[in-house]
């Protein structure tokens, strides 16, 4: 590197590390449950972090906004002050006993970003936008009928009529729009205003994660500019319907034996999946729940049910679409082999969200100028980023090595790795 | 048949259906539990049939006596009174929310068969004795460390040190021995003293009994003979151990999915088995408890651990032998090849008891002088019988079809064929 803009910013960045440091310990510090840290949406624990960011944010003299959802923006003034913004963000809430960074990691790379421009004196072409977002982990924290990342989807104007009271919160046992009113935002407004963010005043939005998953850690490189965030084809409630019966006296031929008949199933769909990985194919599969009714069962019954789950995940729609049409096919094939049931009725889907190709280009072309090691990773988690791609802004992701995968305590990212990544962000900011 | 001892033998009997018929009503509707029968042992429910035992037996004048465990022994003089005895009987205890026939079908056989002879004036040969035994349901009713068949083990003399104390009943929270005590029996005695029966006191021992499979129904015979009870090789805490992961964020080929290796296990282990099967061997194997671990697994998580049991019965010691060896080849490939481990260390094995082949001849012998479609058939459940086999006392049983098999609320007999299986064993008593 020439002594050259990416050298005074990479500078620049790097003397705010340690703050940031001290801010994830401190964070970890004041929302530890555990051996993780709990920081629920819409309660104490989000709360202290965003905070913790509003306080950092005045130090910079950041333009400070909170829309009707609890979403926080932070805005540091770009040369042309009426073009379209360079967005960035991440969420502040977690899964319960889950990591210190997941979420977290994106909104202290947005202020560590902002922190170096304002010690370099950088001025980027427009203005940047850091968002600190609520409620990114609906998933864990709501039942009901939603359709997760409630922070950002109620900043882009997404929600399905009535989810502010179909979906319950699981720590307050409330619905939504109470949590909501209850930390002292405005649900009617998110429900019956225009939403707080319009697209095409969006040139960009790029998010900073920690990566969840162990390639960068195994594959060796400390950056990962994301693909696209893979789309889910999922069962919650597979079941095989068999028949109980003693487990001695039947013979074996005159049984539906649930268990061996889900065994069969799994078995002959992981090699289907197999072969499509080795065709190539973007895809993972696992289920996560697989298991005899505790109530029923012992040791010496023949099992007459197994409820199970599946989650297919793919880049690619046609692959998840190709597997869907295997599981029904070996279950058809099992069900008439064998006299059971199968319910596989309520296959629910999520579309693939490929992130932006101008914007995936940009980031490897600040990896090159800065001289970061980076490499093409495909996101398996949802994120904030696809709900902005989805409604037409520009999106790119920025993925830091992790060691030991996320919603849990054992996440472990490696600062200076974070280091290369607030460099590469900034840089994105700053170019945008 | 020729106007013989059979035809006068059968008239007796079927002279004493209907009173047979209304003592199961009246005991089922005493025991009544929901849809089903509760008989917990050294309870009210099975001393309400013990009660209803010893009236009928009082009625028909015969020697009563009762040992310190609680087995009831009903005597009718043979023309030897000094000869060793012919035995039959089963148990009065029944599994929570069971059927109504399981058990009490073999003491009701027995006494219609000693009122037959006493309406015939048949005099068998050597006396009967006709045992109503306690707790044969020890499976369901005792946990800790206990070896079944509480109320014949104890006559026999078969318990091991401190299984008194460390059978622990399930509905009184006691000790086996508080329990019997509680009932107003004698633990002490069945310590310390000799055992009440002398195996070489008994000539034979037939037990008439449903069967819990559907052998006889499907192939359409009323009556079958037992070849033997089936032995087992059990595992109750099978595990494997994989890791938990993120279900979309982490590649297919870096997961060690329990979920998934279990799958291949139980179907390679079934292919196996079916293989065995085919070759003619004696068997029948099930994984009844088969699970992920409710409190940590979700959809989106990788499954890190599965629990299984395995329940594998023969005839054939051999081929449980086999099985054993199949199921950790198998569970050595497969950890081996993804990455996983299994815990199968806890297997646990029962020998089979292969009835007493001279006893098996004679009751064909019965069968067909009697005019009755019997075959033979293996028994998948454990019986008292085994017990007598194993003391050394030549054992048979004779099992009664039995629509939708045992141990749940819909056992269905049909009193036409459970007559014709007290003819059979009211021949083989007078015969023996």
């Amino acid at each position: 590197m020439a002594d050259t803009f990416e050298k005074k910013l990479s500078s620049a960045v790097d003397a705010v590390i340690p703050k940031a440091n001290a801010f994830f310990k401190d964070i970890e510090k004041r929302t530890k449950d555990g051996p993780g840290v709990t920081r629920p949406p819409y309660l104490e624990g989000e709360q202290i972090g965003h905070d913790m960011v509003a306080e950092w944010a005045g130090e910079l003299d950041l333009e400070t906004s909170i829309d009707a959802a609890g979403n926080m923006y932070m805005v540091y003034p770009g040369e042309d002050r009426d073009a379209s913004v360079a967005m960035t963000g991440s969420h502040m809430d977690t899964v319960p006993k889950g990591g210190n960074y997941d979420g977290a990691a994106g909104v202290i790379a947005g202020l560590a970003a902002l922190d170096g421009f304002r010690r370099a004196e950088i001025t980027p072409k427009r203005d940047v936008v850091l968002m600190a977002i609520r409620a990114e982990e609906a998933g864990s924290w709501f039942t009901g009928k939603h359709g997760g990342h409630m922070g950002s989807r109620a900043a882009l104007g997404m929600y399905m009529d009535n989810e502010l009271e179909t979906a319950i919160h699981l720590g307050t046992k409330t619905s939504l729009g109470e949590a909501m009113a209850n930390a002292g935002f405005d649900p009617d407004k998110v429900a019956n205003e225009p939403p707080h963010l319009k697209p095409e005043r969006i040139a960009s939005y790029t998010e900073l994660h920690i990566e969840q998953g162990p390639v960068l850690q195994t594959e060796g490189h400390p950056i990962g500019i994301v693909t696209g965030i893979r789309g889910n084809r999922r069962l919650k409630q597979g079941k095989v319907l068999g028949e109980y019966t003693h487990s001695g006296a039947v013979p074996q031929h005159y049984r539906h034996d649930a268990v061996l008949a889900a065994a069969e199933f799994i078995n002959r769909l992981e090699k289907e999946g197999l072969d499509l990985i080795d065709q190539g194919r973007d895809l993972v599969f696992s289920s996560g729940i697989f298991h005899t009714d505790a109530d029923v069962n012992t040791l010496s019954k023949v099992s007459g049910q197994l409820d199970f789950t599946l989650d297919m995940r793919s880049m690619d729609v046609s692959a998840l679409d190709e597997m869907q049409k295997i599981v029904t096919g070996i279950a058809h094939d099992i069900a008439e082999k064998r006299g059971v049931t199968f319910d596989i009725s309520d296959f629910a889907a999520v579309a693939p969200s490929p992130m932006h190709g101008d914007e995936r280009a940009k980031l490897h072309e600040g990896a090159k100028a800065l001289g970061i090691d980076a490499i093409d990773v495909a996101s398996g988690g949802g994120h904030d980023a696809a709900e902005f791609e989805r409604m037409g802004v520009p999106a790119s992701m920025i993925f830091v090595r992790n060691d030991r995968g996320s919603h849990n305590p054992d996440e472990a990212m490696d600062i200076a790795d974070f280091a290369l990544g607030v460099r590469l962000l900034a840089w994105k900011l700053a170019m945008a």
